[in-house]
């Protein structure tokens, strides 16, 4: 590929970053813009992004980048339930308005991008039947989720009344080296505290889909070429309980007790997320690489390297 | 009724004056609050805002007007679908910027308050069958109905996650004396012009709803309890075609020619909206009182005595 210009909206947060860095590893120029500063410019041309405008995502900060990017990647956005439900007017600005500007920056000024937007599984909500397939009724139980699912009715707007072409990700839970958030970092940081308690029954399952799965998942999208409006699972349709994914976690960090739960749900949280992959696999010749039990003990690899830092 | 303050939004324009002063002659007292000047106090005082706070819609404007409301009537906000598909940035901001802002507010410093807001038929767009039921499927063909579909969503949300009590209100083609935009009004205008020409094909049926009944339509829902979420159609349950609605108007105004339509349908615009009232007329122990032919006649009426001052 030649260095066509990509750009990565919140390139500095676990997903984007990543992303970013697998796209420069293909040749292409990755321009990010968002929230965070680099330690130092090492740093920042170690995850792959060639330059960065630490700004909001408005429509006058993406057209100051002064580029025409043949794709771009919105990785921008709060990803906390827990926040949407104490502060509902911030996660509608972080995850929707930053969404609106992008569109119609889009709309504007890079009317011919790509743009990949990362959803979430979260859209999907309690539903009737596990796996979760794209056309699924929607009943979201978070304001997190209901704002996801609006900003994909805006990307749908937007295609059907200006043209643009939009592909939406919908993201399982997400994991790999570096994330220092969500339930592996925080189950980890208890264990060497030595606390136990988790919340929920134990039983709850997750669709765990590796960093560099979905990375590889990007990759495909911005070489292939969907038309319009494309909704995909990013997952790998396989569901893991908390109690099994945590196993490996208390052996690697040597604890002679295990998880006990709360049995009581947290609020916005369903009991199941696993989505059905056969869309994804069909229409980007993809296929998830990283199985979950490998993928954890990587985590905790890096979590004890981290921790001894 | 004792003077229980009522907050309304958008008390300006048209729907909110009007909702203002039927609100006020009850014996209610009134604060408006949004975008405007009034000419005179006298002129806020003949609408029956008693405070008026020239301000957007933000939490904190809200709060500065220093009411415990027993009721929001949500009404800024734009109105246009051509605007919305020539600047739909601006229009997201006006309409659902305004209506979140509305339900932080309410949620924070207002829970025990009654919340109407004004949404649209909009929100239908393009439907397999006439007429338009609260239930249906929703299939909006403009920005404009995409934001209104978005900001009943917000409702809903706020009304599961937070306990709020929203009540929405599906405005037909709403138009009274004083409406100084949309098809009667530009009709007029042209036909004093000596200018005939009108968009599609003047087979499209609107549900035309007198502004004075939307005012009732809002006392009944002050002064019922629904609970929690509700939506109602706001309109009359009967389809009028453009020419028919033409033909008193151009009668009134003593035109020997009759309108010639283009047979092109203007984007966003869909062949019907009537809708079924059966909800409505249920819930809210309401009915429509005025018909179209007379309140037609009365529009013209006002439109001469207007175009003489």
């Amino acid at each position: 590929m030649k260095r066509k210009p990509i750009l990565v909206t919140g390139a500095h947060g676990f997903i984007g970053r990543n992303v970013a860095r697998h796209l420069s590893r293909l040749g292409l120029r990755v321009i990010g813009v968002g929230y965070g500063r680099w330690s130092s410019v090492d740093e920042q041309k170690l995850w792959g992004v060639s330059e960065w405008h630490s700004s909001d995502i408005t429509v006058e900060n993406l057209r100051a980048c002064e580029v025409v990017p043949d794709s771009i990647i919105h990785c921008a956005g709060s990803g906390s339930v827990a926040l949407s439900i104490q502060n509902p007017l911030d996660d509608f600005e972080r995850n929707l308005n930053t969404t609106l500007n992008l569109l119609e920056y889009v709309r504007l000024y890079a009317p011919n991008a790509k743009v990949i937007i990362m959803s979430s599984a979260a859209v999907y909500g309690d539903v009737e039947e596990l796996p979760m397939v794209e056309g699924d009724f929607l009943n979201p139980i978070s304001p997190y989720g209901v704002h996801k699912k609006i900003a994909e009715e805006l990307c749908q707007s937007y295609v059907d009344h200006f043209g643009l072409n939009v592909s939406v990700l919908r993201l399982f839970s997400v994991y790999g080296p570096g994330l220092k958030k969500q339930l592996l970092w925080d189950a980890c940081n208890k264990i060497i505290r030595g606390e136990y308690e988790f919340f929920g029954t134990g039983n709850e399952l997750r669709d765990w889909i590796h960093i560099d799965d979905v990375s590889r998942m990007v990759e495909s999208l911005i070489t292939t070429s969907p038309s319009n409006f494309n909704l995909y699972n990013g997952a790998t349709g396989i569901g893991t309980s908390i109690t099994d994914i945590l196993k490996p976690l208390f052996a690697a960090l040597d604890s002679k007790e295990f998880a006990t739960f709360t049995g009581q749900a947290r609020q916005g949280d369903p009991i199941g997320y696993v989505a059905d992959i056969s869309n994804t696999r069909q229409k980007l010749s993809w296929e998830p690489k990283i199985k979950w039990q490998e993928g954890v003990l990587e985590y905790v690899e890096w979590f004890k390297s981290h921790e001894i830092d």
